[in-house]
Formats: C-alpha cells, structure tokens, sequence
C-alpha cells in the first residue's frame, strides 16, 4: 500500500478502498469466497446455498431527508443479499453508543429499523451493543449482517455471464442518497426537495422473477455511485461498458445542487438503486415490468455491454463526446452510509 | 426506561445491558428468535438449523498480554457459536477505522485475526470497511457476526434441560481476560504476569462430543464475568445455583490485582471460559477429559443446580458463610471488549 496512514478515501468505496481490501484484508483473509468480493458472500453448504453479507454504517447525521442510519442499516445489508439473487431472511444488528446518547434517539433509529425489516419481511435475530466514552465514537454507528437463500430454481448471476450487446438498467435516478446526506449535513437550506431513496430492493427485484434466468448481473450502486459499479464491472473483462448520459435519470433538485457544489452525480451514492445487466432480447420487457413497481418508476435502459473498449467504461455524453468512467479515486462524501 | 442517556454501564452485559434489551430493543425488534437472547440465535430453515451471532469489538487498548482485538473479534463469535453446541463455520468482519490510524497497526490486527482463524477452523467470507474523521472513533472498531452448523445427532441445549443436582464447571480460572486488559490500559506495572485467557473455545467443546447428551446448556462467561452468567441462568427457574468459591479458580496474579483494585473477580470479563451445567452422574468424566485439553487444564466443578433459593445465585463462601450473587450493577470495567 502507498499510504502508511487510513485516509478518509480508504473508506469511498472506490480505487482506495480496493487497495486496502487488496494489500491488507485479502493478503491475510484470503479464500475462494472472500476473493470474489461479491455484495454478498455465497456459501455452499451441504444443505444448499446461503447468501451472507455485512456492513457497518456511520452516516453522519443520523436523520436525513428519506430515512435515517437504522433504515440504512437494514435496506444495505437487505440489498447486497438481493443483488445476488437471494431472499433475504436473517439480520443482526451490532450497535456501538457513545455515552451521553439520548435513549429517545436511539429509540427512533430502532424503530426505524423495525419498521424498514417489517417492509422488507425480514428478522432481526441476534444483536450486540457496545458503549464507548464519550468523544470515542459518533452518537451511534450500527453494523448489520444479513443471511440470505436461494430458491431451487436458482440462476446464478455474475460477471462472467454478461454478453456484448445486453443492455444496462437502472431502476431510477442517481445521486438522491448522496445529495440528501449532504444537504442535511450542511442544512443547506434548498427550496427543491432532495430526498434519499433509501429503500429495501428486495421487493422490486423479486417482482422480476419471471425474467431471472436473462438477468446477467445485479449491483446496488452505493458508495463510489454509478460510476464506480459500472468501471468495476468490466475492469480485467474482455467487454466494455457505454453508458449514454441523456438516458441516466438525474432528479432536478439532485442536478442542481450537484452542479452547484461540484459534484459529478455519477459518482455520488444511492442506497436504492440496482444496476441490472440483462439480455438484450428481453430488456425492453423487464423495463416495462420495473416501472409498474414503486421503485422502479424512473427505471430505464442507461448503456450497453460492448465489444470495443474491452476492460473500461465510456460514458457517451449528450454533446456527442466520450469520456472513460473510472471507479471514484479519493474521497467524495465522507460517512455517507 | 429509567436512564434518558445511554451509560457506560448500558454496555456492561450487566443489569443495564438488559434493561436496555428489553426497553428499546425487544420493543420494537420482538420476534421468538431473537426474544430467547441467546449467545446466538438458532434458526429453522428449510435446509435444517443454523446458529447466527454478532458481537461489536471496541476494547481499548488495541493490543494486551495475551491477545489484540482481531484475536478477540475471532474468538468472541466463534465461541458464541460453539455454547449453543453449533460448528463455527463462517464469518463476517466489519471494520470502522479512524482516519489516520497507521496501516502497519491495522494490519497486525487482521493478521492476528487470520491466524485465529484458522486456529479455529473458520473462513472469514465477506466484510466492510468504513472510515471516519480522526476523532470520531477510537482507532479501530470491529464487528464479526458468525453462521454454525449442527450435525444430525445435535442434541438441543437450554436452561429448560437443566435439572436440580447438574453440576456446573468452568474450563479453567477466572478474571484473566479483564484483568489484562485493565493492566495494559494503565499500563500498570505489575511483576506477576497476567495474560487473557482470549481463546476459541470450539475445539475444547468438540474434544467433549462423547457426552454431549449429558450437557444441558453453555454459556461463555464474558462481560460481567462468572458471576453474571451463573445469576441469568437461575433467574425466573424453579432451581438455584450455589456456587462453591473454593473451587472456583482464580489465578494468583489475578487475585492479587484485584484484591488491590477493588474488583471481584466474579465479575471479571473472560474471553476462552466456557460455564457448563452438565449431569451429575457423567460430571467427573467430563471434568477428566476437559482437563486433557490445553484451554481446561484448570478445569473444576464450581456449583451445583440445588432446588432450595429457586430463581437466585448463591455463593458458599471460603469462610463458610453464603452471599447472593447478582448479575453486574453497573459498569465495571467499560470496552474490554
């Protein structure tokens, strides 16, 4: 590792982070699954597949336009079972309280938790609380696992089924989550309303399950935004990415306040949206089907996977020009989850 | 509740541990699973029955005689897996680090964490890292939740297989594990060598198979120390507990600091004892062969399950007199864990 000290990038999500998991966690922790660094680890166990995922969540503040850290805390571990292709079924939830908390506002973050595992039909099954001094941590940083099955009719998703020529799909608009966290860090005192689309996907991506066996790959494009998913996704593969910039949603409100603070909403972080690759033949129809769901009314057909430009990402852009897409290279928006 | 703001001691694992639980947590997270409040939740699924645990790390200092956070965060999952009679079989590691922590820091503390783990047999497969401003948190946080197994002829434990003339046993002496760790955050300058006893505890209760018909139920006796664990255990029960404080093994560097110190070691946090309610008739074999293992060469039936003082902890002292035993009060030693 270049740095000899954790920079607040080590934890953006994108070419920091990866350097870190790369010369620190994997080089000790290495196995089959871990080294895969999927959204959620699959396990083969002797009585079937499982879907197991953790993240830990220090959003700052805790209450924003759109939800809260609990919300967050059930919706990112909710969604990095269900972009594997799991049901989501089990969490746990590891609470670390900095002393002097007012219990009213824990109480509210938990019952916000409650009622996103409600929604997403999931148990809270195990838990653990730590409280530290005060000054030692944040008010209230809250880790979530989760563990997830697959049906019998299971059809793997993964990189290496993605084809030149399937289609790139969003369920909706970039930046919300990002730009929401923001404004309400700053109170920033904006007449459009922002806010987060903090949100549980599991519904909306079971609702797709007639077309699962032509759904190639899913990511929740968190941290690093849609940029950094989609420079992932084809990093080392021998495709390329072209995302057309006039088909991504961007909210108005989202675009402005963007522009305004410099902020490119391509690399600014949704805690509700899925980056779905799917075949070509039948994206139209899977547009169709995520529209009619809550979560998918501003869904649309974003890119494509294509044969030029194997291993990068190239966004279109609606002069005309082409610009390469590269995973997010600092640090953006610090404790955004 | 009757606390407005979190206190150190709502991380005890004491009486305001559960208070806690109950008054925020089961509120609004009630569901039969996590309600038991197990070490680790045990899950029905289709595919036959899973242990699922979390835990949080925020022991300070980083490092102590005998152990480090990352060796902890290992055995402190692992072990909660292996009292509810479950193979550790997975794990997730979720870290918070404090931005300018040193990398070489962090990375003695995930290499220590490798190497338990494959002391114990486990494979860490998926995890998070997140970053906060320096002075937002106190270096590095840990979480690690954890999935085990049971094999077919798992015979199930729990307080409700207990019977009044079981015995209770105890790996080895209590209080060092705590005791530790109070000398190197004060770094007190204390000639008699102290270590944590901080262990993976699964090999121990595996060497132990043979009998595992004949034992009712473990528990691992971390914060709040022996003490707590044996009054949870009787609480609400139609059966007490005496415990025997000549037959309860305290190491004499431990005795020592804590008679200087003003602490019980009762109540001192351990990180590799294993709290056993086991048959009469079989107790001596197991102590036999408990004994034959590295982590219980200090092994000894401490107590018995008596039907006198249903519901309360008895302590027959060496002195020949008996005082009641309470779960922790308040906060003893805050993050020694």
């Amino acid at each position: 590792m270049k740095q000899k000290n954790i920079l607040l990038g080590h934890g953006s999500g994108g070419h920091l982070t990866h350097d870190l998991i790369e010369s620190v966690f994997l080089k000790h922790f290495s196995n089959p699954t871990l080294n895969l660094l999927s959204d959620a680890a699959l396990i083969d166990t002797e009585k079937g597949k499982i879907a197991y995922t953790t993240d830990s969540f220090v959003v700052d503040p805790l209450f924003f336009p759109g939800g809260d850290i609990g919300k967050l805390a059930i919706a990112g571990t909710v969604n990095d079972l269900a972009v594997q292709g799991a049901s989501p079924a089990y969490l746990s939830a590891g609470f670390i309280l900095e002393e002097g908390l007012s219990v009213e506002t824990l109480e509210k973050v938990v019952q916000s938790m409650a009622e996103e595992a409600v929604n997403a039909g999931i148990q809270i099954v195990t838990g653990d609380t730590k409280v530290v001094e005060r000054g030692k941590c944040d008010k209230i940083f809250i880790n979530t696992s989760g563990i997830g099955f697959f049906d019998v009719n299971f059809s793997a998703l993964g990189i290496e089924h993605i084809k030149v020529g399937d289609k790139i799909l969003i369920n909706g608009s970039i930046g919300d989550h990002g730009m929401a966290v923001m404004s309400a860090r700053n109170q920033l005192n904006i007449s459009s309303k922002i806010a987060s689309d903090c949100a549980c996907l599991n519904g909306l991506i079971d609702s797709l399950n007639e077309f699962k066996s032509q759904i190639r790959f899913m990511r929740d494009a968190t941290r690093g935004g849609l940029a950094t998913v989609s420079a992932e996704l084809c990093k080392h593969q021998d495709f390329g990415i072209k995302l057309f910039e006039e088909k991504i949603p961007v909210d108005k409100g989202v675009r402005g306040i963007c522009e305004l603070l410099g902020f490119d909403p391509l690399y600014v972080a949704n805690e509700g949206k899925v980056v779905m690759v799917v075949s070509n033949e039948i994206s139209e129809q899977i547009l169709d089907k995520m529209k009619k769901h809550t979560l998918g009314k501003s869904a649309a057909i974003i890119g494509e996977v294509t044969l030029a430009n194997a291993g990068k990402c190239y966004l279109e852009t609606q002069i005309g020009g082409n610009r390469i897409v590269d995973m997010l290279a600092g640090e953006q928006l610090p404790r955004i989850c």
